[in-house]
């Protein structure tokens, strides 16, 4: 008996045979991401990584599973579905390097109702592209086609990343003490975060559409949204390389004692995250320039200070504590290297937490 | 200016208090998947996990990433949620065992229209228990609060799992031989496959609901139909442990040539993933009893066989190809330990397929 897909799962709404053809452009595509450290290629059962123990005393892999929210109705939205994997893949990315380790390899899961092609490699030439950028390897994928979940051509995407990191490099915000700065890094919009208040702001009660052109933002409310998710990893290499070399004295304090990245839940449930007990940070609002995006939500949202602050990034997409002797250094470094950024902020002694003045 | 929780985020229905009140409860859970090389403790940014160098020459990470598909339809029907998380970190084992890989951590994502402390707790709970069984630490999570993404009462999750073998050790098929032999490991129901099928021929065709108590299978669908995914890791182990100890001749070939994890695809896409070329497969499908609810699901849903071969797992759960000489003794240490096993087949000289006769 020879066996090849038939009909009845297909009418059941899985289509095992066009999942196999949809899947069958993806080995070049991940092709692009392979890195050292790659073995094989997709299709087995499982990703393979051989980790090069020869370069790290004591490897610690620090990894981390999201998601991209609601911006996906945005892409629905507009049918743009390349920039999706983008802000995924850097979302993760970020998260990881705060605690100062580098990117070995993704994977991505991505649920639909039914699987369009079109969309497909859309969705995966993101990844793909963030993934490459990043010096990460995609290595596996998952993609459940599931009738009746999803509604007709919607889907959810997650990501899980994998890096690595010196045990004696972990950035824990131990060192973090009362006098050190606050620098805040732009963010190119909202990120990944903050979608469902801010389309119910801007769809519901304002009642525009993705494709309204606001003149205060100088873009289409659309275009401003699907703004990709700033990928700070190979900056923050950069600068722990420059500022915690591994030729620091050993009892020394690093210069960069902690990142914490600004997404769901702000600077309010974000920054304490890296705080040593008996820290609290004071963040001073007019210390940067809050995007027009963000002000036109706030206002027309009537959303209070203290909630804009732990919903949306406010235009600081990462935030680096570091001493206050090497702040300017660590301003110029980020700068020359084309991001925006500007000092926010101090450590105070006091109650861990978080305060916008 | 001190900030709480507010009001709009959570009228456009994202309560993060709600998230932060939800998640309080996880640090215990948690606790009990802790193993050796976890550092600590969710909240931070990522997961952390310490690989032990030491224990390995060429540590090679394995990392597969999986969902449940629709049968999470069933655990809604039912209003039972704390087997999900079993049968998804089962099947992430099992997909990574079948590369000689044993777990190290997991990382789970859950997406849902509106959070349910409740039924978060107990999915939660069965990523926990399952991790704990698996000897996997569950490191970390994201939970997605998308409304109008999932219907009511719906979610959707996923998972990934990294592990490690040894490079040496990997199975990767090329010793398989013709005259091998295939043994069939019995499955407990349909695992986590040919769930849209399935529902369409009982609940569509049928007309019956998961309540329906049916006398050939002693039980009702929807119970029969939410039997866990059984992990086979630790039985996997032992039997590479047994059969393809280290200290065996460098180039002597391993008894155990390798395993198939019979997943989404069935015994028709799965087996040639580690077939060589020229190597074919001939299932014998007398061999075993194929339990009534697959014979249910083929009858009534006038299912052509080659197609239920490709659909479902038919009672076969997992694949071991194994030198002939050891086949007996493969099934005399499988049996022991509690598992039902058959040998179902041998590899034969041909193209790469999978023929069922």
């Amino acid at each position: 008996m020879q066996l090849k897909p038939t009909k009845a799962y297909a009418a059941a709404g899985v289509d095992i045979d066009l999942g196999n053809r949809v899947k069958a452009g993806l080995p070049r595509l991940l092709a692009a991401t392979r890195r050292a450290g790659v073995i094989g290629r997709v299709g087995g059962f499982g990703g393979l990584f051989a980790l090069d123990v020869k370069k790290y005393r004591e490897p610690v892999l620090v990894a981390s599973v999201d998601g991209v929210g609601t911006k996906l109705k945005l892409a629905f939205a507009l049918d743009c579905h390349d920039t999706i994997g983008q802000d995924l893949v850097n979302h993760c990315v970020n998260d990881i390097a705060v605690l100062g380790a580098e990117p070995l390899f993704f994977l991505d899961y991505l649920g639909t109702g039914k699987l369009e092609p079109r969309v497909f490699a859309a969705i995966i030439r993101g990844f793909a592209k963030a993934c490459a950028e990043n010096h990460c390897a995609l290595i596996g994928g998952e993609t459940a086609q599931m009738p009746g979940f999803y509604q007709p051509g919607e889907y959810d995407v997650s990501g899980t990343i994998v890096g690595v990191v010196e045990r004696k490099r972990l950035l824990d915000g131990k060192a973090i003490r009362a006098g050190d700065l606050v620098l805040g890094l732009a963010s190119s919009g909202l990120h990944t975060n903050g979608y469902s208040l801010a389309r119910r702001i801007l769809f519901e009660q304002m009642r525009l559409t993705p494709k309204s052109y606001l003149p205060e933002l100088q873009n289409t409310i659309g275009d401003e949204l699907l703004r990709v998710h700033v990928g700070y990893g190979p900056l923050m290499q950069g600068l722990l390389r420059r500022f915690n070399p591994p030729s620091s004295a050993r009892n020394q304090a690093p210069s960069i004692r902690a990142f914490a990245h600004i997404t769901g839940g702000g600077f309010i449930d974000n920054i304490p995250r890296v705080l040593p007990r008996n820290s609290g940070v004071v963040i001073h609002r007019e210390t940067w320039d809050v995007p027009p995006i963000f002000r036109l939500l706030q206002e027309a949202g009537r959303v209070p200070d203290r909630e804009a602050y732990q919903v949306f990034n406010m235009g600081i997409g990462m935030v680096a504590i570091v001493a206050a002797n090497q702040a300017q250094a660590v301003l110029k470094f980020v700068r020359r290297r084309g991001h925006r950024a500007w000092c926010i902020g101090e450590v105070v002694r006091g109650r861990r937490g978080v305060e916008v003045v």
